[in-house]
């Protein structure tokens, strides 16, 4: 432990100004504050970078320039991350020694007077942008990973954007209200988090997932436009992009139809964008159905920072005496083509690399037809005439030079390992404009999907979602055919957000718990009150939600949603700063009327 | 179950205004859309009072004005409550039926087209203001319940507050950052709300108090100026102005002296309530020191919109012949008086009522003192002269018509039984000026107190509070004496906020550890991590945190905490619409490690 005599503990040295203010200031004496961020000692004189949270100031230790000799032997002790209150005058550096990288590289500040306020133990990591050090330790010690320029501009941009979205939409006449954090387990869904009651043993609140159904009870309740940015908790398996609690733009609207629901989103992230980062977004952005999403680009969030889409290439694939193409369409698959431009000169290696890789997507292969100068070359060239490979290069508009691949079988399965493969090559082949900002919004999902697990259809969103009116009649019979008046909004390949129109009538809602699987006792014991609540006067509502950790990561170009939240958890939902979870005392468990299955630790 | 056939259910009507926006659209053709709040039939003419979230809107059903036939007859069916979109010519009321009430009160829309968008059975209550339902009704049905336009009023008037205190804040460069809503329980305060870990078993998180912990963290980490709306939790019995989850204002600050932060807050608060209620703060704001508001109205938060502050009457009392006086004063104990303006004609019986009520907080009783228009009488002038009478009057300032009251004993037992008799004599006098919103900074408080129960000293704010810097040397001999670098924000009588300057070094926050009880071992088990913190350059910093839904309150002119809250919890801390908590299902259980002790339900 570092011991300090009392008299450098002068409590709350008052600054004059913070760095970003001192430009102005040029001549005048001024008092700053904050943490020593690099010390270089020439003898005489003695450089000290400072910083505070607005920027960074060189301090200069110069006898000759009049600083006192008691405060020459004081920086001969400071070091790095030592905080100190300096008074000096600020004069303008000489026209060799300015340095352009940083805002106050033409000034410095000669030092007469330094307050040591607090030492400093070495950091176990550099306090600097772009260090490599083990995600571990930067967690461990997350107020010192905090310090670094790049976490705090982060933090600094995450808090611009939820202001910048908050600004909108006050603006835009909505109220934000705050839902509750104990509320009640509900089904369909993510695991809960769940908190033993103390007032009712064997009864528990559970966090929620989103606050999905009290928004659709504000609706009820007549307030029109809501939002609210709200902290959501799933209790699931964590990937790399997920957190057990996260937080998302929850908005509800009564009385607006989902083109002006969009077209308002749409600006409001115009607005947040141009604000924030600077940027105009192109408006309207574009939509595509889940369809057409999946028939194109195999993925529901289609990245479209690059085209290549795929071409379904049937009357080749019937024209051809390839074996395998026939089967698939016998059998209610697909033939398609993807046309990789510029890669026709591609090695068998690399040939081979590609068709690994669908095989892990449960491909069995892949033909290959390439454009080369010296004319069309194909895996499959026993099976095709010449004319029927030429026209298959204007089927799929490639151009020479351009190497096309094929696929057949089950549609599902082809969709979505050439959705990857595409993605993998965007990337490969650096088709993608890392600067911009793709957005799309993905309409008409379907309602349900079928749950090989459960044995049932499951709601492709939530059980709340408004299916098509068209496809209403359908709903008993043919749910895979029923469709949702659903829509999400993709940002370069993330899902941003998920949203619907909402039932809002009490038989609807019914008919479709019955279609989930609910017995009528099991709907009315789990959403009894929102059943209710639908018969006395329930607006046409609908809503969206955006995660917003996500959002900040594209904004910020990082690529872990860890590094944009000021605290996050581990893989395995810990906190290795603070060490939670941690076990409850025995006093605790008695409290709560509950106790632990097995004896740990 | 009410039914409805398909053709009542247009989904979306498209409004062109809401209601508030007509004002400027006589003679225009608009559609509005929103619920039936009242109906009127007069047989050829039916007036329908038509609600949306702004405003309420008179339409006219009247064939001799054009409304078509079939409109008069749906008319004719609708209900309150029913929702429904109109189509109609805006026009001026005849003189005569200009309502002043309400905006809309001179205008009227003269209906050609009405559409039903959704049914309403008869709700439970009225829609309406200041309707005396039982509570229990009203939050089984919140969602009806905040229909009614003064709980949206207090939603919106919360919205704006929320959104006022962020304008500031950003505009003073403050960063809201988010902190763990899943974190580690710590001790001192309340009792935590915990989660079961799935991952850990026999681990769980807590869910914070507040973020103090994570707030001092970020200083550490150099952000300087954070804030957060944040919730917290608190497992505790709750009173009728408690809940179990909270919102509060949680602000820290780096290098920025007391004096600069309570002035910044008081602007704060200036701005707030200037841009919400249009109301003129005084500033500076009143400070006492807590010596002071113990000794002049017996309570750590003094409602200052009426003076009646205590006298002490010492030489009075040594002067007296009076035993319980003398003895009071012998044993360490004080007498002192409270005037009461005007109550010099007080029946006996009213001054047993009196009595009574200081009985109750642990007194034996009161002397009277009368300055009738007949003279000075008194219950003990068979103990004091009338001389010694009149110079009473003189000391605590009384005038002819005041009542005096004084008690003596502890001085602890007598302040808290004379402020309590103050605040009731001020509301049934009605001494209190209700408009009022007056402020007052308690200071100086002290560090610790003394818990009877745990038999040692705790906090008193909580660990991290700093000590004054000149009772330091107190710190383990007479920790009683020591005072602390903290500060309460009072409005009207209620604790607002609670704040401190820390302590942020380490040798000085194991000095604290240590003075609370806490051997080396725990401290460095719960705290370690924030030990260490200290560690590596840590500003002085300080902070607050402000009780928003009580703020709320009484901006509102409420006296229900749970009023202000969309989906409040009952005293038993459970949500009667959603009925949570709620049973866990074995599985949850299974997966989670944990077990009842015993079998409920």
């Amino acid at each position: 432990m570092i011991s300090s005599s009392p008299v450098e503990r002068t409590d709350f040295p008052q600054r004059t100004h913070f760095i970003e203010d001192l430009l102005e200031t040029v001549g005048q004496t001024v008092k700053v504050a904050g943490w020593v961020s690099r010390r270089r000692d020439l003898g005489s004189v003695i450089f000290i970078d400072l910083r505070d949270r607005t920027g960074t100031l060189q301090l200069v230790f110069n006898r000759d320039l009049g600083t006192p000799e008691e405060m020459m032997q004081l920086a001969d002790t400071l070091r790095n991350e030592f905080v100190i209150a300096v008074t000096g005058c600020l004069v303008e550096r000489d026209k060799q020694t300015i340095n352009p990288k940083i805002a106050t590289g033409h000034i410095e500040l000669v030092v007469k007077e330094v307050q040591l306020v607090n030492r400093a133990k070495n950091p176990p990591f550099y306090i600097q942008e772009g260090i490599e050090v083990d995600e571990q330790v930067r967690l461990k010690y997350r107020y010192l990973d905090l310090r670094r320029p790049e976490m705090q501009r982060t933090l600094r941009l995450r808090h611009q954007v939820f202001s910048a979205f908050r600004e909108f939409l006050n603006q835009h006449d909505f109220l934000e209200i705050e839902t509750p954090m104990l509320t009640r387990s509900t089904p369909e869904g993510a695991r809960d988090y769940i908190v033993p009651s103390r007032l009712q043993h064997g009864e528990f609140y559970a966090l929620p997932q989103s606050p999905q159904i009290f928004k659709q009870l504000l609706m009820v309740a007549g307030y029109e436009r809501y939002y609210q940015i709200a902290r959501c908790f799933r209790d699931e398996d964590l990937r790399a992009d997920r957190q057990p609690e996260f937080t998302q733009l929850d908005i509800e609207t009564s009385f607006l139809p989902t083109d002006d629901l969009l077209k308002m989103m749409e600006e409001m992230f115009a607005y947040v964008f141009a604000k924030v980062l600077g940027v105009n977004l192109t408006l309207p952005m574009k939509r595509l159905t889940y369809a057409d999403a999946m028939r194109l680009y195999g993925s529901d969030k289609p990245d479209l920072r690059f085209s290549m889409a795929m071409v379904d290439v049937e009357t080749f694939a019937r024209e051809s005496s390839l074996e395998p193409f026939h089967k698939a369409l016998e059998n209610g698959g697909i033939v398609t083509a993807l046309v990789v431009p510029g890669c026709a000169a591609y090695s068998r290696k690399q040939l081979d690399e590609l068709t690994q890789f669908v095989k892990d997507y449960g491909l069995s292969g892949l033909a290959t037809v390439a454009w080369q100068s010296e004319g069309i070359k194909s895996s499959i060239q026993k099976f095709v005439t010449p004319e029927q490979l030429t026209r298959l290069m204007d089927t799929v508009q490639a151009k020479q030079g351009d190497l096309v691949l094929i696929a057949a079988g089950k549609e599902k399965t082809v969709r979505q390992a050439m959705g990857a493969l595409r993605l993998k090559l965007g990337r490969d082949l650096s088709l993608i404009d890392e600067g911009a900002y793709c957005f799309l919004w993905v309409v008409d999902f379907p309602l349900f999907s079928y749950d090989e697990e459960l044995g049932r259809y499951v709601a492709e969103h939530h059980p709340f979602t408004m299916p098509k009116r068209e496809d209403l009649h359908l709903l008993e019979n043919h749910p895979e055919h029923v469709r949702a008046q659903a829509y999400d909004l993709v940002l370069n390949g993330y899902e941003l957000s998920s949203g619907s129109m909402r039932i809002y009538q009490r038989d609807l809602q019914e008919r479709m718990f019955r279609a989930l699987g609910f017995s009528e006792d099991e709907a009315r014991k789990q959403f009894g009150f929102l059943l209710d609540a639908f018969e006395y006067g329930t607006p046409p509502h609908g809503g969206i939600a955006f995660g917003l950790d996500r959002l900040v990561m594209l904004m910020a170009g990082g690529k872990s949603l860890r590094d944009c939240i000021a605290f996050p958890k581990t893989a395995s939902a810990t906190d290795l700063m603070m060490d939670a979870p941690s076990p409850a005392t025995p006093e605790q468990l008695a409290t709560l009327g509950i106790s632990l299955r097995t004896t740990v630790k």
